[in-house]
């Protein structure tokens, strides 16, 4: 599809009969009227927009003209950013406002914002009438990730993720525009599920990332817009063989495992998830290493992480034992065992139950004692 | 399969990969390992039985001792009988348990009761860790009706079911023995959805329903055993065309039009769920009367409900514009028009949207003048 001036990427998340596209491009924001009439969104039923207060100020006018202009009906709900939006609470806000805006069983719910806007609003979607259609338009590059796969919940106060659903969308808007306003801090964040869809499954790809990570940082269209297209292909082939975890899905937790634990042991703020993942993916590589993987494979991770400006060391401060503590919460541990992405190549990573846990621990112990990349 | 004296009636819910078994038959509760083991439950992870007060001082034990001896670890939760118990913040609990139960994604949650308990655990197993394994063990008739087709939900203060999902069990166990502590309002209030399943499907079963009324409400074994197999299969035959209620499924809402909002206007506690769609199956044979369907429609409708000891006329004190209005509310309503099952003959219907409020409010009305059946 080409709007104009523009080319917008299109890639196909195959699910059967709940496959869907995800289009990429410039300025899709204010033709969103146009995509749902495109997917068959009737206008006799009420949307809902699902935003949060650091994205709706910027766009969220913009949409709600775009959509009434074209005669659909939108009721919007703006929750306060941040994970702390993703608890039963703020479901419950919403499925109140669902009720009242008369959100009936044709109407769609459209999330406007990160991957806390996408997983709440999923979730509400999901749940609203036992689930309605639901369309994302991801306002941040982490959410390139989160935008693929249907996996939406919220969290309770012992555990991240934990009430949710699988529910696909209808389909995924991505506007570049929309990604030039992202402070550094959040680019970095995204880039590092970006680098990670490439580390598990492309290497050619982490080569691309590695020479073009200025463009990237630049916020560049043309790289950016390359970039999503090619971590959402990654996640979309992935989710396409396995969508309800059942396996191959697995390998999308490389740098998770630890990655998780940092974030509940931070509570959540101190580290993005992006950087806790990229110290998680740096110990995944060491982790690799140590079963046989070539040394390069540690190399070549570190440095892509490093010129992205992520961190590639953990700060002393944090505490191991409730790292390990935390890891054993994680809902990745089955009957005792814990599941283990490990790097043998760049762009190959196998699925381990057998990493001992003493293991992970060096691992963990080893991260604070990383030179920074230079 | 036979357990030794009794014949075990089984029936699938025919859906794909989704589909599962029910199992009728006397002292199945004290069987439920083997079940489990047969359907490949791991003794590695937890199982999590939810029930209620009236039923866990009842048949609880000897669930967790059939489970126990034979090497599952169990945990249980009990929560207040009633409709109540269907809220979010019991939900909220429930999760709670289940972390500290430790379940994880291999996890079984059995819920021991009836069609709360069914509605309560099987949304806490939709959404825990984005969907574990569920098995019921209902011990109502009414809950013949709810175990099949993989409707669950909570409700919201404003609205009843809005939050749920489509979970399908891995099995279901009924087991007649636990049904013979049911007390006769709750045995009446079965025998509305098993004579609705009749109404919609099949004229025969009516007629066996009519002539074995009395043994029915003496909870005689063998024909409660096939009263429920015949209810089961008639729900399991509509859901297996139509698993997410994009139309057959529609016609399992015979009487539910008139019977929800009369629940509604009732605060769900004067009217039993049976009582409340009686009198709408009632109002629906009124409504197919009008437009064109024989009379005896109606009164073998009326019959049947007569001997069961439901009422068959609404207590004049019900306020027809609330009932109205909370027709208004219900989530069967889709763009504003109605969506109303009519009986064509016994064991057809038809659904239809074209419906006008006047003739609904009108056989409301109606109603009340109802004489009482003798």
């Amino acid at each position: 599809m080409v709007d104009g001036t523009n080319v917008v990427r299109e890639l196909t998340v195959d699910l059967g009969e709940r496959s869907y596209p995800i289009y990429i491009g410039e300025g899709l924001l204010q033709e969103t009227s146009a995509y749902l009439e495109q997917h068959g969104v009737s206008k006799k039923s009420s949307l809902m927009i699902i935003s949060d207060d650091n994205t709706a100020p910027l766009y969220l006018d913009t949409l709600v003209s775009s959509l009434t202009n074209a005669g659909y009906t939108v009721a919007s709900a703006v929750v306060p950013a941040g994970e702390a939006s993703k608890s039963l609470s703020m479901f419950e806000n919403l499925i109140t406002k669902a009720l009242e805006a008369g959100l009936d069983r044709k109407s769609t719910i459209i999330a406007l914002g990160g991957g806390v806007v996408g997983d709440l609003a999923g979730y509400v979607a999901a749940a609203y009438m036992r689930g309605i259609r639901f369309v994302q338009i991801p306002t941040t590059i982490l959410a390139h990730d989160s935008s693929v796969g249907g996996k939406v919940a919220v969290n309770h106060p012992h555990a991240k993720n934990i009430i949710g659903a699988f529910h696909q969308p209808a389909f995924v808007l991505f506007d570049l525009k929309t990604l030039q306003s992202l402070p550094l801090r959040q680019v970095q964040c995204g880039l590092a599920e970006v680098i990670k869809h490439g580390l598990i499954w492309d290497e050619s790809f982490v080569d691309w990332c590695d020479e073009n990570m200025d463009k990237l940082l630049a916020l560049d269209p043309e790289a950016l817009g390359y970039a999503l297209y090619k971590g959402c292909s990654v996640k979309a082939a992935v989710v396409s063989v396995d969508e309800r975890e059942g396996g191959l899905r697995a390998i999308l937790n490389l740098g998770h495992t630890i990655g998780h634990a940092l974030e509940a042991v931070a509570g959540y703020g101190e580290l993005t998830h992006g950087e806790a993942i990229a110290i998680g993916m740096i110990g995944s590589a060491l982790v690799g290493v140590k079963l046989g993987a070539p040394q390069s494979v540690y190399e070549v991770t570190k440095r892509v992480f490093g010129k992205s400006g992520l961190p590639t060391r953990l700060p002393a401060h944090f505490d191991t034992d409730a790292i390990m503590s935390a890891m054993m919460h994680d809902k990745k541990f089955t009957e005792g065992s814990i599941v283990y992405v490990v790097p043998t190549a760049i762009g190959r990573v196998e699925v381990r139950s057998d990493v001992a846990a003493s293991l992970v621990r060096e691992t963990v112990e080893q991260l604070k004692q990383e030179a920074d990349w230079q």
